[in-house]
């Protein structure tokens, strides 16, 4: 492995970034990138991004290092390697536009990770998949077979290893089971600037409203819905002449950005998770 | 005068904007600015700005036409003189950027209006109200004396001739009775992009809920809290880095620029309202 | 057809909007959206768009009547059938990112206009338009095959009538005698900040100048490189951490936005071109 | 002193956060905020704040330390205290927004720094500076007396020892020698979006080339009129119907916060200068 990232929160105290890069210089590892800040409240968050091209101990004495160094601190740390692809699905139902963001941005290499299926309740969006030569699972749902259609969801998942699932507007709501398995690890977009506009048609609600400004957020899935910590937001200005129609296809630009925003901060190991907010280190 | 603005909305039908642009040309007026649209409910709205230096007709019948044409088109149309100056108040508390804006902006020409009092329940903003010569009047008010303190602002109002009444961050809630007498004549700014964080503490709440973008709305004020027209928003961007203090700080911008915007756009007669919505014809 | 604009420009006197809708009125058209002005030079701008599914009289007799009115006004009118499908051709070189966007908005609706055929002088994105089921020509060139290669372009461009070209990112310069032929129908997108980094390589002058925001300019083209009437720009924000292959993969975002709301705009009818500048009206 | 910043470049090796951060650890101090990278050039950039109330050792040995290890790393590494107040100068015309802006922010907390002296070729913006009780120098200038105006000026700024010279919309050009002696410490706003409209009337030059968007850009000032390092850049949409005049007004509003956000950020030591480029460390 040539690079490494670490994620690091904990308690703030004295000679933190210190000790731990002399954990690096030791291992011979050069720090690329560091970020690092306490909030208010006390707690530490940090980044760094490192060349460790020059270290020579392996991953296992490496990983217990930092292990024993998160322990000590009474913090979690999590350790990453940039260069390995992170195994993703996409789930979709009838739009495209996410998808499509999504799969053009990483064929041009722009985000990383590799998609390993797409997943659906519906047909629509398979010629998507084929032309990418990604498999495409049909998977239809009523709500009689809600829950079994959902296990083969996670039975697929499971089966391919997936670390990233993106909802890119999957219109179905994920059991709590689901959303535990996948903690972290789930994120969603909402077609709507939240946390205005939770639930079903924020377009139809903000046009109603008379707002003059629409937006989308991406947000980690948990049990509540629509309350994950949300990773990124976006908006566009709206008029009076825009009808709802037209502020679904405004909307559609924001989205996709958002999305493959989001989920590019996570495949790049930018996101710590504290307390339903998350914290999002620089590109 | 030599100019005039017209502002109208009624039912669709077939020759509105003929019908009217031939009466303005009848008189002699030119067209300088005209902005029509009909909505997908056959709604049709229109703003026209006209030079009126060459009418010949007298003030008093050239509003006989124009109600004579409201009146067969099942309408509302208003006639405003863009050159005679709106007696506007500003009521404030403590805080004191947004008064800041508007003054400057008033002194620098580009809001048009006289802001003939300045009324606030603190004296701590007195001082500004000085350096413009402007009087300020302090009105203290406590729960007991809500009702009587209330009486007094509007007693200010009435014998000013107020027409329009700038609630630049007031932190009093205006009774039925008095919002009913200035319906669509008093601005709000709301230091919260609406309708999420309605009430109170906006920054408190958006820091708890880690949005990425906070905003400020602009709004007619009416009976139900921070649910009036809304006519201008805007919205900056935050990070996890930022505390409530410092997104305080940094929405301080938003809201002054908002309400400034908002009030311009009042006292440049390009706002229609209709049906709880704000029809905003361009600048 | 059921729907018409007209697109004017004259120098002002009074009268004309009023002369204008009757004539519409006078035909049984209902003015759907008008929005007109008067610049400080005296120059006079419209645009009108009317149901014009009561109109009795035959087309040829319409265009009669409006070209009448534009030779009195001594102006330009132009008379559109926005349900009419205009006819365009993509040309591109390697890039594929604004193509992709233009495709996708066209499959989606947003985008009217048909595209009849990609125009290339390499052969890397034929499979794009076959995805699409959309003609791809290849036509290498070199130094000394300029002109010809420009001929069979144009060759192809007459033999499907085409009305509008889109340089998607088509690294040649065209000749005057091409750009005569298409006068205001050839919309180019410079990956720069207009009139700012002008000429090749606008992200590498960037980041050596180091600004603290990039662009994108879509225009239509003009025998001057870089100088023609600017229709649509967008920025966005980069810091100094961003390298010039980061900006690059910023500014697409921005190119393709760009240049998608210009084709737009004028595949919508909503462009006057005047002395160099553009007249945008509201979408 | 409760607070340390350090900002420090120079040729990357692996250690040095380690080195820097052990330093501060063995003297006491506790890093709040830390943010480096490697350019892809190979040169390193951080910047560290840190409270530094437990220290224990003095300012002088702080100081030694810290030289000595910019001195093996062949660096340049500064120190500075956030807490003392550094002594600034503000340069004005007859534009007003930008002054407003400083002292308004300055008095309401958000800009550090203490404004000394006003100074201004033109009487008219006296009775601002007297309302905020600062000293306020009036030194007229003519083609002839330039020299010994600019000066009168330097006098007037070594008298009070000034760290910082903002020229707010100062409209003289300062003499090679003037901006050797404050390098790195005078910051301009230029009223465009620089490099396009460097020089004079950038309004009216970007009204003629019809510009979608108009900025402003904040720099530090060297030898070479508007090619200094960029600090801040910010940019408003204009359309057609603007005139210069209203573009001149909607300007304003960008140069003023882009004038603040700059002085802002010198004054929190957030920027590090490198090759004509700045280094903007995040608020």
């Amino acid at each position: 492995m040539n690079e490494v990232v670490l994620l690091m929160t904990c308690p703030d105290r004295k000679g933190i970034v210190a000790r731990t890069t002399m954990l690096l210089y030791g291992m011979n590892a050069n720090v690329l990138n560091l970020e690092q800040h306490v909030e208010g409240t006390g707690q530490f968050f940090m980044r760094i991004h490192a060349d460790a091209s020059g270290i020579t101990i392996s991953e296992m004495e490496f990983r217990a290092h930092t292990a024993a160094l998160a322990s000590e601190l009474s913090g979690r740390l999590s350790l990453h390697y940039p260069e390995t692809v992170q195994r993703v699905a996409i789930l979709v139902t009838r739009e495209d536009a996410c998808l499509w963001e999504l799969l053009l941005k990483h064929r041009s290499g722009e985000l990383r990770g590799e998609v390993r299926m797409i997943v659906s309740n519906h047909q629509g969006l398979r010629p998507i998949a084929e032309s990418f030569g990604i498999p495409f699972h049909y998977l239809p749902v009523t709500p009689e077979t809600r829950d079994a259609q959902e296990e083969q969801v996670r039975a697929l998942l499971r089966a391919e290893s997936i670390e990233l699932v993106v909802l890119a507007r999957y219109m179905q709501i994920l059991s709590p089971a689901f959303v535990a398995e996948y903690a972290g690890r789930i994120i969603n977009i909402h077609h709507g600037f939240l946390p205005a506009f939770k639930g079903s048609r924020p377009y139809h609600r903000a046009w109603e409203r008379g707002v003059k400004i629409i937006g989308a957020t991406a947000h980690y899935v948990t049990e509540n819905l629509d309350e994950g910590p949300i990773i990124e937001q976006d908006v566009i200005s709206v008029s009076h002449q825009h009808s709802v129609a037209e502020m679904i296809h405004r909307g559609r630009d924001i989205e996709r950005r958002v999305l493959a925003t989001a989920v590019q901060a996570h495949l790049e190991h930018r996101i710590i998770l504290h307390n339903n907010r998350t914290i999002i280190f620089h590109p």
